[in-house]
């Protein structure tokens, strides 16, 4: 079976809520490649709501955040022709996320997300994604990320030590 | 003692994952008005983690969303000279949602969100925030929220019946 995007991640990047293989209340978002689309499918637990019947806004931002840094990681190994358990490690935060809700996001069902790269450039890459809910659109999403800076990933390897 | 704006959220509309009193996996946001500014205050736990030390990005904009549509009620209500508790509701959803991420967020320390209203005009309300950890500002949001549509508001009262 084909390993997500984030089940590369070295250890000390897969503790995050969102899409950390080893953090288990979070939320383990799996990314794929899809051709030229990269796809994430999510399944809403009944307290990830908003109004009656509709998901969490938050919920939606998180998921299109750690989808759209695992894509800017897989898209930038891509980009090197690079297989992702090569080294040196590629990895990515969030500089800027932007989302807008279309419509309310029924609660109960699978999301689906989709995402673009939109550009591909030094140490930054921006993605846009569409979330979707039985075939529909209901929020679009855009992420600027940028490579993790040397020195910061030197001291989170320093605390792993 | 002072009452969250989000404690005056009817019944229907306390179960958001994000603020909502009754939801007991939520995060349960509360906010505060000082002055022209509102105010939040969040502890994360330790697994809202997302690069070690550092707080999930994702958690932001949930603490950002949730803030910034209770502050769009807040201030609708006072652009009305009303008291929260008073009729007719005013509920607001997100519209967009947009955060830049200053630098990380260090995890262990109280977040303080402070939001100003840009606009408040018809049944738009733009808010901005920002979130700081230890007096430093790590994030900068921008929230436009809309009065929930009626239509909708009736189909949730009538779920809740």
């Amino acid at each position: 079976m084909t390993k997500a995007f984030q089940d590369y991640y070295p250890e000390h990047h897969s503790r995050c809520y969102g899409c950390g293989r080893l953090n288990e209340q979070g939320l383990q978002v799996k990314s794929y490649w899809d051709g030229e689309e990269s796809f994430a499918v999510f399944h809403p637990k009944p307290y990830h709501i908003a109004i009656p019947g509709y998901v969490y806004g938050g919920l939606i931002a998180s998921l299109i955040d750690c989808h759209s840094t695992g894509t800017a990681a897989a898209a930038a190994y891509r980009a090197e022709g690079r297989e992702m358990d090569t080294e040196p490690p590629l990895r990515f935060v969030t500089a800027s996320l932007h989302v807008e809700y279309l419509r309310p996001t029924p609660l109960g069902v699978p999301l689906e997300l989709r995402s673009k790269v939109k550009e591909i450039k030094g140490r930054k890459v921006v993605i846009t994604t569409t979330l979707s809910a039985k075939g529909i659109a209901c929020a679009r999403g855009e992420v600027v990320a940028v490579q993790i800076p040397e020195q910061l990933e030197r001291e989170l390897l320093s605390k792993k030590e």
